[in-house]
This record gives structure tokens, C-alpha cells and sequence, in this order.
């Protein structure tokens, strides 16, 4: 076993199995303390949840708690390992919610039968939370299964392979053209890849003004046109009347390249016959679709960001699902909208675009950063995104309507413990 | 609003709502930390499971988590008032779990329409834990839900308003029969009361030597015996042959009377009628069937036990389910048997009948304590009883078979720091 592999096992068994576990906010000590949190206390909140269900979060953590659910059929890159195997990456993202947005986070994985199954299963113990991350579930399926849902449950319903990814890409994409000069309403883009991360990507690109036509779109089989027959309803939005039917046809003269697909799909010689300044979007990983040393050596004018760590703009989602949904409990939110998640693109955005802060410099071991070819996107050290995407997100369902609180007066956030502030 | 009331809502509110948070058990604060706890590294605990579920147990929290799982049909002795208001019982229960065993707990509240779609939901979503404790599910409803999940589950589900209640209940009487002078094998038992608590105890009382023959159970008609064609099949277990059909008549020259039904059901008058040195177990609450200060006045020979923590001898389930899921889950119990209950109960009577600990003495403000009349079960704050009830459990499932990991080496536990220390 490699040092790596035996490095990230050891974190996870030692010196306790797992890396979270729960603790007590409120004394306990004496009889009088256990009389309040439990037998005789306890009626008090029982009757008056049963009077008025917004009292849940008065009295409960429903109000500061997400569930992380998945059933397991699409584990990152590994497939569909089954639910148990995913309880480590549930049990991650709930590492993540706390450790950047100081959320309650408990994982909940799925052995559903069905993708209805898995809706009734859910749908039942929904209230328990004030939302719910759907994590690491393979399309189709997946669709149907965030689409019934938000329309079954109160509280906030957001699969994050999806629309996490689509904001952060979406964030990045929108400074890239910018800095190679291009309006996102005339740009030409190559989607590689058509899962859900894919076409929730494009779908959000052209939430933001991309233009459906100007997309093409891949999947195993080539380029997704108006031709094919079959095609899934939601590969089908992305169908175009073209003569094109490989990516070297497609990629020819394009704008953009976004790869959610698998390694060493671009070749350098495709990556030539893109246009002046191209964007390209390498997320496959870890192994990117075509390596950023690759892509360097075949043009130098290229704006490049992958899904890793080490090189520079990296497309990571916990620069927005920590906040998105810290801004939309904060309000109580019933659900997290098109409008909300635009709102999180355009505060990523932006905060790309102002100085770096003093301690971005020190962890990454740099004199200066600035907005630019290696930097389109935030990084995940910087707390001002606490502050930046949560208020925004936060601003923009109390503007559209879905938000059951007003605005909070604690705003902006700017640390985690903050959120306890209110 | 008492102060009382206003005391325990305040305490749920504030300074943030509800007792519990999730916290990070790993180091998290550089990016190789994040890359162990999330991605690339969480990949590796996610092949190893995949290869064996059991490492679920090695690289998760799942060895130490309990789910507390409600629907609401029975909240205390608030009635059906809906799973959302149940929550700050299942928080509550997730206090006692942490504080008295070290187990970490989340609560899920399920909303279904039908026992059915219950028992469905909990074993789509059983594997998440470690065990299950069933909370508040009304009867007979909650019967089926637990057998079915049992046999459906493989991990320990149990339902402490049934077994918890039985065991600390059986305990005490045992100890209150010896004082009394009387063998549990001739002792005639009334129990006022039919739901599944008294249910959970007559069944336990006769795993424990009691004979089913000298058992009158009561409930909202009388006196259930063989003639009744309204019985459930639960209830229908403890029919007798017998003309008697009121408390007045069963009562007459009883050992034992044992109320889980509601207040002021058993008369003075009644209470005179039973035999030498009865033991009176009225375990209805706040209200008992018959109050200690009136059992007192009608006769001094009266053992006396009560839910009340304001008197002696208190029917309290957290000196049980913390302690026999601690013990479960130590040696990884598939289920908690028979055997594993008898050997709780024996370890609770065992235990009231040592010295009592400095720190019971200085809790309860008394000078001295010892076994008898006034002192027949444990207190909850005595620490002993995470080692005496835990390791009887682990090693009662290791005896008959249900364990899949040794008797632990590091037992006894003697703190909840020892938990840890495996």
C-alpha cells in the first residue's frame, strides 16, 4: 500500500473510527440540567412544536442541520459501490459543512430499490433537517429524484454533483472569458461528458447568458444532436441540428472546453484547433481530460482550471455548497432556487476579482496573487466566501420569495463562529 | 408561563436552539488534512468498505452512532402529536445516549402513513448506524414495527419504552420482592395497565421467574382474561381463567401492583387489601396511581417505587439504554436478545445492593444509603453503572452468540473517557 493510501485509512480509523461526532451544547451535570434537556423540561418544546411547526427551529438544531444523503451509485469517480461504501464521503461533506460554514451536518445512506424507493424513503424523514445535500447518485436518476423532492419537501433539497459543481464552473467560466475577452452570449462551447454535473453546468451557463445553440454537447456516443434518438429528456435539451459527431469536429474553432468526462479525452492536437485564448475546463479527476503540462506545451495562450489541488484555479465545490446553504438556512429558505444559485455565481465571481487577502498568500506560499490566467476562482482558504456567497445567496431568496426570514441582521458573516451569533 | 416551563424552553433556545452539535473528532485545518478527510483521500476507506462492509466499522462513525427514531404516535405521555414535534425528545434521548455511554446519537423524526411504510424506511436507512433505538411509537403499532425490523436490520434495534422500561422496572422489583421477603416464583402480580411498557415488563417479570398464571393485567375495561374477545394478540398473552374483572377484585391479597396507566388509579382502600409487605410500583407520571404520601398513610409496609426523581426508588430508563447499546455495540451485537436484557436487569439488582458511592451520597445530600426499602435500584448518577451494565451486556451477547467481535479487552469501561480508549 502506498504512504497516500495508508495515510488517508489511518485518518479515518485512528485513534476513533470516523471523523465527527456529536456533543452537548447545554449543561448536563446536574439533575436539574438533565430534568430541562429530557423528562419533565422536554414537554414544554414538544407542546409547543405540536402548536406551531416553526418552533422546531426555535427549540431544536433543525434549523442549523443538513442532512447528506446518498444510496451510493455513483461514489466520485468509483461507480456505484452501494450505499455503505459512500458513508465515508457523506461523513466528509459533513466535515466540510462544519469546518467552513459551522452547519450540523449527519449522513444518511440509502438501500432503495427503486429511484421512487429512495424519493418515499426520504420524503418521509425530510422534516427532521433544515435541509438536505443529495450526494454521489448516478443519472438519470438523479434528476427525477432532486426534482420530486424539492417539490415534496419544505426545506431546501440540493444535489450538489450537480448544481454545486454547476456554480463553482459557472463562477470560474464567466472570469475566464472575461479575461480572454469574450462575451459568455457569443462564446462557443464544447461540453465533454453529458452526466449531470454536465448538463447541469450548461444549463446553468446559460441561466447566465451562454446560448443553447452555441453548445455542444458529448456523450460516449459523440456529439448529443437533434438526429439521435437515444437520448434521455435531459441530454435531449442540449440536442442541436448540426453535422457534427465527434469531438474534432466539435472542438474546432470553439471558445470553451469543459470536461466532465474522463482523462486524456483532449488531445493537444484537438486543444490547437480551438480559438484564440481558449477556455478549458479539464475536470476529470484526478486525472484531467488533458494535463495541464500537455496543454501548455501545445499553446501557451490558454486559460486552463482543473478539479485539482495542485495547479493553479481549482473547480472545487466546497467554495459554494458550505455557503449556499448557510445563506439559505439563515433565512429559512424553502427552497434553493435559479435565482439563489446565480446569486452564488456572481459573489465567486466577483470575489475573484478583488485583492487577495494575507492569509490566501501564506497557505499557498506565494509573494502575490491576482485576478488573472492562474487565478479566475476563489480558493478554499479564504473565509471572506462565508461572508460573500452566504449573504448573497440569502439576499437573493428573500428577493425572490422563497425565504421565510428576512435578511439577517447578523450579516454579513465573517467567521464561523458568527453563525452562532445570531 | 411558570417559571418552570419558561426554565425548559429557555434551555432549549438559547444561546442557539436545541442540545446537540456535530463536531470534528480529526485535524482539518490544512489542505492535506481536507484532501485525507474529503477528496482524493476519502476514496480509499470508500474501496475498502466496498470490499467488506464490516470496515464500515473501522473507517466511519457507524460503531459508535445510534439513530433514535420516532413517529410521534406517543410522545410521553403527550399523546400522538406528529414525528416534527417528537424532535426534542429524540435530542433529548441523543443527551442521555452522549452523557451517560459516550455514544453518538441523531434523531430522525419519520412521517408515515402507515406502520408499513415505516418499517420500510427504517431498513432503507438502517445501515447508516450502528444500532436503532425505537422511541415513542404507540401501541400496538409499535410491536410489529420492532419484530419486523429486528429481523430485517442487522444491527440492534430496540424499543426503549418497551425494554428499557422492563428492565429497570424487573430490576427493582426483584430487589423490592427479596426486601419483601418473597420469591418472584409465588409472588401474584397486578399490573394496571396494558400498553407496551406493561407488556414489555410482564414478559421480562416471566423471563425472570415469574409465573404467567399469577399475572391479572388490567386494562381501560378490566381485567384481560380468557373470556374477552377484544384482545389484541399481545394483550391476549396474558389472559387468564379467572371470574375476577375489576382492580377491586385482582388486587385482593396481590403482591404486587405495578401501574403504567394513569394517575390516582389504585385507592388507599385498594392498596390495604394486598398482602404483607406489598411492593407498589406506580410508574405513572408526573402522577402517580397512587401517591407515596397516601400509600404511606394507608400502611407502613408499603416498597415503593415511582417515575418521580422527587422520591426514592425512580423507574428511570437512562439507567438502562445508554448502557445495554454500549455494551452492544462494543462487541458488535447483531441484536439485543433476551439473554442481553435478563443479564441488565440482574446487573442493575446486583448493583443496588453494594455500598453506594461517595459521589451518589453527595448528589442526593444524604449521609448514608444502603439497600432496602428506600434504596432498591441505582441512581443515574452513579458512574458504576457504565462498567456493571455494559460489560453484563457484552458479555450475555457474547455467551449466546450474537456478538461478532470479542468480549473487549479494555472492559470494564469504568468512565465514558474508556469508550475511547478501544
Amino acid at each position: 500500500m502506498t504512504d497516500a493510501r495508508q495515510a488517508a485509512l489511518d485518518y479515518h480509523a485512528k485513534p476513533i473510527p470516523g471523523k465527527l461526532s456529536v456533543e452537548l451544547t447545554k449543561p448536563t451535570a446536574t439533575a436539574r440540567d438533565l430534568s430541562l434537556a429530557y423528562s419533565p423540561g422536554v414537554a414544554e418544546p414538544v407542546r409547543e412544536i405540536a402548536r406551531d411547526p416553526e418552533n422546531a427551529y426555535r427549540y431544536t438544531g433543525k434549523g442549523n442541520l443538513v442532512a447528506v444523503i446518498s444510496d451510493g451509485t455513483a461514489i466520485l469517480g468509483l461507480g456505484n459501490l452501494g450505499p455503505l461504501a459512500s458513508k465515508p464521503v457523506m461523513e466528509g461533506k459533513g466535515v466540510l459543512f462544519k469546518r467552513f460554514a459551522g452547519i450540523n451536518s449527519v449522513d444518511v445512506e440509502v438501500n432503495a430499490e427503486s429511484p421512487q424507493a429512495f424519493i418515499d424513503t426520504v420524503a418521509r424523514i425530510a422534516d427532521t433537517w433544515g435541509g438536505i445535500n443529495l450526494e454521489d447518485i448516478k443519472a438519470p436518476e438523479c434528476f427525477e429524484i432532486e426534482q420530486t423532492l424539492i417539490e415534496q419537501c419544505s426545506i431546501p433539497v440540493f444535489h450538489d454533483d450537480q448544481h454545486g459543481t454547476a456554480i463553482v464552473t459557472t463562477a470560474g467560466m464567466l472570469n475566464a472569458l472575461a479575461i480572454a475577452g469574450k462575451s459568455v452570449e457569443e462564446a462557443r462551447f464544447v461540453c465533454m461528458g453529458a452526466g449531470s454535473a454536465a448538463i447541469a453546468c450548461m444549463k446553468l451557463l446559460v441561466s447566465c447568458g451562454a446560448r443553447a445553440e452555441n453548445i455542444y454537447m458529448l456523450d460516449r456516443k459523440g456529439v448529443i444532436h437533434s438526429g439521435r434518438e437515444d437520448l434521455n429528456q435531459y441530454k435531449a435539451m442540449f440536442a442541436t441540428e448540426t453535422d457534427k459527431r465527434t469531438l474534432g469536429d466539435a472542438i474546432d474553432g470553439a471558445d470553451v472546453f469543459l470536461g466532465l468526462s474522463g482523462p486524456n479525452l483532449l488531445s493537444p492536437e484537438q486543444l490547437k484547433k480551438m480559438a484564440p485564448n481558449p477556455v478549458v475546463f479539464a475536470c476529470s479527476n484526478p486525472d484531467p481530460e488533458i494535463h495541464p503540462a500537455d496543454a501548455f506545451a501545445a499553446r501557451d495562450d490558454v486559460i486552463m482550471a482543473t478539479g485539482r489541488s495542485d495547479y493553479p484555479n481549482q473547480v472545487n465545490n466546497v467554495l459554494c455548497f458550505p455557503f449556499i446553504f448557510r445563506g439559505a438556512l439563515d433565512v429559512r429558505a424553502t427552497r434553493i432556487n435559479e435565482e439563489m444559485k446565480v446569486a452564488a455565481v456572481h459573489a465567486l465571481k466577483d470575489l475573484a476579482r478583488e485583492p487577495v487577502p494575507e492569509e490566501v498568500l501564506v497557505a499557498y506560499e506565494k509573494e502575490s496573487m491576482s485576478f488573472g490566467r492562474d487565478y479566475i476562482i476563489p480558493t478554499p482558504v479564504d473565509v471572506r466566501l462565508l461572508e460573500r456567497v452566504s449573504s448573497a445567496v440569502a439576499q437573493a431568496a428573500v428577493d425572490s420569495g422563497v425565504a421565510r426570514k428576512p435578511y439577517p441582521a447578523h450579516y454579513p458573516l465573517k467567521t464561523v463562529d458568527d453563525v452562532y451569533g445570531g
